[in-house]
């Protein structure tokens, strides 16, 4: 059945607050693929009532970012979402987020400054803050998140603990097409070309447990062979870095749970990708 | 009859999720005076479940303030709220409120840098932040302020609104000794001789009502004239300004419904107060 689709805060509040049951979010910027519809799967497993929303963040881009030619598909999202059983789908619009004399942001220090807060200054900023007001517009008990955005489901948590939200973080596993690359809504900017010297990613991860199951521990060196996969395949590396999954701090051998992020550009569009050591 | 005692997060939490009436939070930092006391008797008044929190948050004073003689009287406020038939009290220590590895601030822009934030640069920041933990934990419906902390509550207000929480301020008046002082924690500090002097405060803000009631309107004018009365009582004047009640921009000329803020030194001690004109 086709969702109950909500444009308005104050129309958001009445319905959640309205509603009985366990409530789900899962929060996108619509365009949804695989990976989005996994997490509203899980959602509809684990909640009884699931609210969608669709709202391309205007705060977590930079000026000099992608917002305006970020790919939206409303109409093929909804019809996704029925096939689904989605019982609600936020849709609001700049003026209902952020309303003219709009002042107040959330920060998460340090882990917001790392890894692709260190391109993209004001990005975790947009994000914590617009998962607040979602999370409490939709008076969610729970959020469908996926791991393909492995530091941003890190710095909600975060904020989640530090500030006692009630809403707890679902991770849900990152998906692949078949050949490999990670689903993202970004992958449309990709030539066909482009899409083949993206595999690269999702191959350096590989090879890098590869490395780690044949005895080799040493990031550094580990890092070294990432990035000349990377680059013989046309990418250039933003970074590449094996951390603590949970502190996000880089550490200089890797041990099983450990995880391995990459940011890299393939032409004009950056990619991210990540694994766990096993 | 003797509230529920709360020390930590986790109860708190369980406590507050297990209450199907209104609850009203009154946060305060203890040593209870009568203004306190106005607000719990409001909030009794006005919810079913009355939950005040006694904490106070280090992460609202500066390195140089004064946190550690911030005076307190557990006991006593216990009784004084025993006698209103305050439901609980939240009196959490810091581990339990910043724990190991806290990271989120959460910052009002431009109405936190004016006024009492020129000088107190981080205060406002400490404030939002420990007051959307208290909301969160005790899932307050109302929260209970009295207007002496003028810039305060339009703070909160104003991040209420953007960041869609649910809980809404119920603002309380503010409340004088007999001599005309505004209730504070902080007249603790003061020797017999400085009490009399701090009365400058408001007899400076009664005296603008006067001056505006006789016709004068201009604010540079009367904010000298302000200054002049408090500087023969031994004030140093921090700031005194005449502003737009909701947008706390400072306006050239005194109109009905307007506010007079003023901050000032009497010895070592920092005193606020404020008026409506009318």
């Amino acid at each position: 059945m086709k969702p109950v689709i909500i444009t308005s805060v104050s129309e958001m509040i009445k319905v959640s607050r309205s509603i009985k049951t366990s409530i789900g979010l899962v929060p996108t910027m619509g365009f949804l693929h695989e990976g989005h519809l996994s997490l509203v799967k899980r959602a509809k497993q684990e909640t009884e009532t699931v609210v969608v929303s669709i709202y391309v963040n205007p705060s977590q881009f930079a000026p000099n970012e992608d917002l305006d030619k970020y790919p939206r598909s409303f109409k093929r999202d909804i019809q996704l979402l029925a096939e689904l059983d989605v019982d609600y789908v936020f849709f609001p619009d700049k003026r209902e987020m952020y309303p003219e004399g709009y002042k107040t942001w959330i920060t998460v220090e340090k882990i917001s400054r790392i890894l692709c807060g260190k391109s993209r200054l004001t990005h975790f900023r947009g994000v914590t803050t617009i998962v607040t007001k979602l999370m409490n517009l939709v008076n969610a008990d729970f959020m469908f998140m996926g791991e393909k955005d492995y530091q941003q489901i890190v710095i909600l948590e975060q904020m989640i603990k530090d500030l006692n939200f009630k809403t707890r973080i679902v991770r849900c596993p990152l998906i692949r097409e078949k050949d490999g690359i990670a689903m993202s809504s970004r992958n449309k900017y990709l030539s066909s070309q482009q899409h083949e010297d993206a595999l690269c990613l999702y191959k350096s991860l590989l090879m890098a447990q590869e490395k780690y199951e044949e005895g080799l521990t040493d990031s550094a060196e580990i890092i070294i062979q990432m990035k000349k996969l990377i680059e013989r395949c046309n990418g250039v590396v933003d970074y590449i870095e094996v951390v603590d999954p949970n502190s996000l701090q880089a550490i200089s051998n890797l041990l099983k749970g450990c995880r391995i992020l990459v940011a890299v550009k393939i032409g004009k569009t950056r990619l991210i990708d990540n694994i766990e050591i096993n």
